[in-house]
């Protein structure tokens, strides 16, 4: 999505060998209006499938999954990350591993509202080692529910995330693939 | 608001004495189609302050407040809650009490994001003791900006938060008003 790439060209910020600071425009500051574009632009490309549900993680997932939601006008619901839990009564869980900051994080979901009567698309910001993502499609899994694909604002092709994905022959729609970062210039992949 | 307060009736949960749960249009589910006329309503009230930008604290203040950047068109900027803080640098930071979980968090907003320059509305889903508010509050004045007003989703009048901000005249904009909640029903303040 050009749009995306011009964005992370002129206020991404490289830092070290692999991580992009977006924090202008998608997680820290929002761009509202390119929320709205990048949710048209998963709506065009999950249309054709029969999703009942938006799903993602909060913080950051929260605005993009929004703006998907608002191009389906179908619900979304964001996973909640804990430390620890207390009450699983419930829950759905799963445990998410960030190589960022080096924690296990669990993530939850409320039954009410993953059943098997679902189609779920997920949402997220970053596609890195693809650990959050693998949450939510535990979460799916313990819900009965089925997987439309995944939307994704940013990957970094050169991690391991979209290969787990791949590999399992899920669809993925990333709207920006980075292939690396050079110096401290960004790299897209060439589709 | 009508469409507001008649989604609360049909599906919020009074949970005893001052608990209304809205997990599933609001703060774990979220309706897009909602948030989009939360958004114009807040938009309505406040379109003739020279607003640029709207502030609010995650994670559930973001579906709200991106609702209104884009009814604006305006950039969004979300606080982000810390147990504590390691690294302070270019971040303005406040303490937030929760009574509700009984324990204080700092928010804390990136210092490029807020300065003298900006006009801002602060938006959140609820207003109850306002500590979430008078963080944010804290927050744009050590930035030197301008507090335009704050737009709540859901106001309970029975607790403090909104005198606290009615003493000091700032303009603020609730979509609901819950004045008691009786018999786990919830009865609406008359304007």
């Amino acid at each position: 999505m050009k749009l995306l790439e011009t964005r992370i060209q002129q206020d991404g910020q490289v830092l070290g060998a692999d991580v992009l600071k977006v924090d202008s425009f998608l997680n820290h500051q929002i761009d509202p209006d390119l929320m709205a574009a990048l949710g048209q632009a998963f709506y065009d490309s999950f249309k054709d499938a029969p999703i009942t549900k938006i799903l993602t993680v909060e913080s950051s997932g929260i605005a993009p999954a929004l703006a998907t939601g608002m191009a389906f006008h179908l619900p979304v619901v964001f996973a909640r990350k804990h430390k620890s839990l207390t009450l699983k009564d419930n829950l759905y869980t799963a445990e998410v591993y960030s190589f960022t900051k080096k924690t296990t994080n669990q993530i939850s979901i409320s039954t009410k509202f993953l059943s098997a009567d679902d189609t779920v698309l997920i949402i997220d910001d970053f596609l890195a080692n693809g650990q959050a993502v693998e949450g939510l499609i535990d979460i799916i899994g313990q819900a009965g529910a089925t997987l439309a694909g995944v939307g994704i604002v940013i990957e970094k092709t050169f991690q391991k995330g979209r290969k787990l994905l791949d590999d399992r022959h899920i669809k993925v729609t990333s709207l920006a693939r980075i292939q690396a970062f050079e110096d401290g210039q960004v790299v897209f992949a060439q589709d």
